[in-house]
This record gives structure tokens, C-alpha cells and sequence, in this order.
């Protein structure tokens, strides 16, 4: 039990709205409507943000995959399921709902851990956002990635698309995307920057597996602090960044994992980093 | 008339300094000064401002398309029109100055409608910023787009382009183009992200003109709320970000377009968007 | 002698830690221990500092080229006379180093000259983040940049790199070279726009010469707002970046190279700037 809050059990963790697997301090979530091709729901939103929330307490999971069932990724918000039920809310209902996918994002990018997008098929809607807000994105070379929000008569802005997508692949071909909904092809996401890696449709998902495997078995508690600062820094000063870095870094040169490196090096062997 | 501010006649203005058409609810505005390669007076820097400005109160203008008569773009600041004048002014009447193009870019940016660069042959100088101020850009392949302000004595930093440019294409390339003035070709402006599409110079203006058509079907009331948090977000906080786009596609789930969608999806029709 | 500070006198200033030249208004910076592939140490780390902050008042170096003696640019903070001390300091101390390391970083953005970063081989560590800090990179085609802060069990964010990194790479790249600490080739560099140029090893350093030699030969005074304003503006909403480069470009528009520019132009001459 973490002393800081409430932690997922990850051996036994058994979510409603989502697949959860574990190993090798790798957690991997599959949303798994393959045959609807992954949409979210009301449900599968809160959940996964209530997970998500949860992994900042949860140390011995130190990457997380994000991937969806059968040939696709995430179809985003489902039109049934979603749109049809906002339009008959009210104002307020609307921002309990836009507030929760936010919140989405939020824990995502509040978790320590690294989190990592392996996409197939379709990546559109809030799926799309999803893999914006991963830390590295793996996509088979056939996939479709949409943010298609204008598609059903509403604004580009959603989830924080409209400040994390032009840091990502510039705000010219952000502005095309938002604007018009259109999908990128995946060699469009490599070359833009979106995507790290392409891969076949079968390949994705042991390249993402064997990407988190190198993070976890690097010094983890520094890569929660880089990740926070790449979160952090975003709108601050180059000079304010320099100061807050000087006191990240020295934080990470309090642990055992600095020391274990040095040690390691001197007898010239690989460190064995804890996360501590 | 628009109940907040005084608009243009769509069908009617006549600007003095520029051309204006409009059709399909698309503005065109075209340089005209073609024996000069279209340079920028002090009229015309004006006039521009104020149409911009107007454009706000304008609904039945959706998307502003921006070129340059005969074979080139815009050749900025005319030498003998403005650097001389300029030359010979007081502090504050240069300040004046500054600002007002600083004003041209404020309202290019502060203004609903979607702006459509299309540019042929040169694109210089406040050109240039007028290029970097619109939200997509299309070019010739032979174009040459510089901000060559360092070439007559001046800093790189005119009109936003220090802020506006590394955000296109990254602080590197940002940077080269800034210090040194020289010449971007078509084709760096593509693979770095300032251009969003190339085609051969008598091509442009139809592939702006039907991107502008795109944007013109479809909801251009959320059009302008994507183009406004583009903008707002740019010095945001991630988690600001996000809590603003919730609030600002709670709105957009009130429009009527999101309900259009939603009723054409479940009829299985093209939904018919009308921007309210 | 500058009269708001101490500069250095270029012509015969010999620092202790690292290799000093100049010639046509260009500094040559050389890390120079070949043999162990320039690493920094606690010493040359406070020189560089103080030489950087030194140039603020030292108007006669107008562009700094900064190498690496022998085949390497530099291989970063050294295990044995850095990393070792580290790993038994206090926290004071080590919020005294880091600080010292973000402060030469500072001092590399605040003096007014452009610094272009001549890179060959090995670009580790803070050698790497010195070619980050830098406003051109060129680079030989097969040198490898490496942020490797995470291999010694640190965080990515070091002296500036979850900030400054994601804006010239994006943040998906920079994520991944941040978190992994792997090696980027100067292919990469090249298309991710981390290096403006590439050339065979040999030709490195005569490339970062003419491109000094090309700014020096420009508006000088101009340039160090325009470098100001690139950092300046980092964090600034577009709105205030604006109202931000009218004042400084007012200020250029005061200065006698504005007017041998356009002296020059209306005798058809190649104007000839003095930095005033």
C-alpha cells in the first residue's frame, strides 16, 4: 500500500471496461470492443481515468502500453453511446462530460510512468488524443489517425489538442488536422514527428513491449521526474526551465540509482537500477 | 448588420489598397501592385488591419483566401515607400508603425474565419509574415519565401516571427531563417512544415480555393473556436489547456451542427453544417 | 573597456580550461582534452560560464564557433572528475553544481552573440546539451548526440533539455531521446531539424566559420535582439510577442546600420554594416 493514496493491486487488478495485463513491472491496457473497433463510453472514460490516477501510487508498475483488441486502436467517443446522449444534455452535464475526458488526459500525463501507444487500424476521435498523449507512439504502417472532432460539428479543440498537437508536429500541419478532421497516414506521423516508429500490424505490439521493457529497466523514479518536466516546463521561461531542472536533476543525484550507475561504471559492468 | 461590431458588405466592399472577391462564402484578398511584386505600403498595411478587424463581425465570410496578383506573392515593405520614410522618423511615430503591422498579424490571428495562404514566386519580408500569419499555406514549387528583415539593418524579430515562426518549424530552422535572411525554398518549406502542400504555381489559387471550400462545409462557428484556442493556448499550461478546451466544446455541443451531425449520422447522410 | 561590465579582451584572453581564438570578429571556443574525448569538468564548466557571461560586454566577438579538439565534440561531464564527487556531495553542493551547469546554459542564451555549435563524434551528455543551447548546428554526418543524463541514472531534464529539446526536435522525438538517453545520428539531427547542416568531418569547422563569417558581416546589434527575442518570447502569449517585436524592431530602426541599408539600397551598393 503506497502512503500517499489509494494504488492499483497490479497482480489482481481487474477493470470492468478494459483489458489489464502485467509483467516485467509492465502494465498493458486493451480497450476491447474490437468488433465496434474500440470506442469509448462514459464508462470506459471514468475508468480509465481512475486507473490512470491510481498508477501515481502504484510504483511497481513502471511503463504502461496502450493498445486496443483485434485490428484497430481506439474508434474515440462512440456516436450511439456518446454524442447522441450530449446532445440532449445540458450545459452543465456537458462540462461534467468534456471536464472527464480532460481528466482523462490530466492522469495521464500526471503518472510517472512512461506510457507508451502501440496503434493499429483506427486511431481517430479521442482515440487519437489518447496516442497525443502518450510519451511514444508505435503505429502499424497502415494505420488512419483522425482527429475528426469537426466531423461531427464540433471544434478541433478537445482534450488538449490544440496545445499538445503543434508541440508535437508543428502548428501548421497541427492547424490542417484540427481544421479539417482528415486522417494522417502513418507515414505522415513518422515524418511529422507524431509517431517514433512504424512497424507492421503484428509487429507494433512487441515493439511497444520491447520499448517499455528498456524503460523499466532503466532508472525509473528519474524517468517519472523527466516526465513531469516535460510536463512542467512547457510554458515556462528558458531560464525559469534551467533553474527548475538544476533542482530535478539534483533530486536525482540524491538516489541510489546515480550511485548504482557510478559504481557499476567503475567496475565497469551495466547498472542494475531499482527505481530508487 | 452583426449586433457587435461593424462588419464589411461581403458583396459590396471595395477596399482601395488590395482586391477583394468573394464567393462560396470565401473571401479572396489579392496584392495588387504586380509590376512591384505586390509590396506593402503604409495604406495598404492599414487597410488590411482594418479589414481583418472587420472580418470578426462578418459571419457570412468563412474563409479568407490570401494572394498576390500576377506571379508572386508579396515582396513586403516597399523600400521606397516605407524604409525611406522610416528612415527619417521619431521613436514614437516608428512605434506607431510597428504596431500597426504588428495590429495586421493581431487580427489575421484574432479574426473567426480559417485564412488560406496561396503563394507564388517571391514571399519577402512582411510577406513572409503574412505567409506565417495564416493557419494553412499552400505554395508554388519555385517559390522563395524569406524574412529578410536582417538584410536592411533590422532584427529577425518583426511582427511575431520569433514566436510564430519556431512553432511552424521548430527554433533551429527558426533560427537560421531569422539571423540570416536567406531564402527558404518550396520544398524545405514542405518537409519542415511551413507549407502545408505545394503544386505548380498556376495551381495554387484552386487548391486554396478548394481547401477554403472544405473549411466553408463544414461547422464554421467551431471553425473559429479551434482558430481561437490555437491561439489562446499557445502560453498555456497543459492542464490550463485542457480546462479551457472543455469549456470551449461544452459550447460547441450547444450548436446546432453538433445536433445536425448527430441527426445525418443516424439517418446515415452527409450532415449539412450552416456555422450556428 | 564596456562600460556596463567586464568583457574580455579577445585578442588576448587565454583561459585555462579550454582553447581560445578570434579572428574577423569570431571566437573560436575549443573543448580541448582529445584524448579523453572533451569531457567538462567542475573547472571548465565555471570558465565557460564566466566566458559567456563575459561576452555580454565584449561588443568586438560578434559570433562564437564552438568545437571540439581532435575528433569529438565532447563527451560530456566526466565519470571520474564529475560523476564520482556527485555521488558524495550534499544537497547544497549539488544544487551548487546543477545550478552551475544551468547557468552556463543561461549565460549561452543571454549573450547577445550567436553561437554555432561545430559538432563531430561524440555530442554527449552536456556536450550535447551545449549543441542544444547553440543557435546553428553543424554537424559531421557521422556523429553521434546523445542526452545520455538516464544511462547514468538521472533524469532527462538537464540544464534546459525537457524545455528546449521539444522545441526544436517536438516533443515526441525529444521524449524518446530523453527517456532512453539513446543516440541520435546526424541523419536524424538533420531531418528532425536538431542540426541546420551536415558536411564530412573535415569540413565541419570550416562550414561554422562561414556561417560566423556570414552573420558578422550583417547587422550585428540587430542579431543580438534577435536572439534575445527568441528567448524572450518562449513563453509569451502571440498578443504580447507582438506588441513585444515592435518595440525592438523600433529600437533596430533607430540604429545607423538601418540607414547604411538603405543608403546602400537606393546606390544599388551592398550595404556595409558596423553592429551600431
Amino acid at each position: 500500500m503506497h502512503a500517499c493514496g489509494p494504488g492499483i493491486n497490479a497482480a489482481t487488478y481487474k477493470p470492468t471496461h478494459f483489458l489489464w495485463g502485467f509483467e516485467n513491472h509492465t502494465a498493458t491496457i486493451t480497450l476491447n470492443q474490437p468488433s465496434r473497433k474500440n470506442p469509448l463510453t462514459f464508462e470506459s472514460y471514468a475508468e480509465l481515468r481512475d486507473c490512470f490516477r491510481a498508477l501515481a501510487y502504484t510504483p511497481e508498475v513502471m511503463a504502461v502500453v496502450l493498445a486496443g483488441a483485434g485490428d484497430n486502436f481506439c474508434s474515440g467517443g462512440d456516436v450511439h453511446d456518446i454524442i447522441g446522449p450530449l446532445t440532449k444534455m445540458s450545459m452543465p452535464q456537458l462540462l461534467d462530460f468534456t471536464r472527464m475526458t480532460g481528466d482523462l488526459v490530466k492522469a495521464i500525463r500526471h503518472c510517472p510512468q512512461p506510457i507508451i501507444a502501440a496503434v493499429t487500424g483506427v486511431c481517430a476521435g479521442a482515440g487519437a488524443i489518447l496516442a497525443m498523449a502518450a510519451d511514444y507512439r508505435i503505429s502499424a504502417t497502415d494505420s488512419k489517425t483522425g482527429f475528426l472532432f469537426t466531423r461531427v460539428g464540433l471544434a478541433g479543440c478537445d482534450m488538449g489538442a490544440c496545445a499538445m498537437l503543434p508541440r508535437i508536429i508543428g502548428q501548421g500541419r497541427a492547424s490542417d488536422l484540427l481544421f479539417t478532421g482528415r486522417m494522417m497516414s502513418a507515414e505522415e506521423g513518422l515524418q511529422w514527428g507524431f509517431y517514433n516508429e512504424l512497424g507492421s500490424a503484428t509487429e507494433v505490439m512487441d515493439k511497444a513491449k520491447a520499448y517499455a521493457t528498456k524503460l523499466v529497466s532503466g532508472p525509473t523514479f528519474a524517468h517519472g521526474l523527466t516526465k513531469m518536466m516535460l510536463h512542467q516546463e512547457w510554458n515556462m521561461s528558458i531560464d525559469q526551465a534551467i533553474e527548475s531542472e538544476a533542482q530535478a536533476q539534483a533530486i536525482c543525484m540524491k538516489t541510489e540509482d546515480f550511485n548504482r550507475a557510478y559504481q557499476a561504471f567503475t567496475q565497469r559492468e551495466k547498472p542494475d537500477f531499482k527505481g530508487n
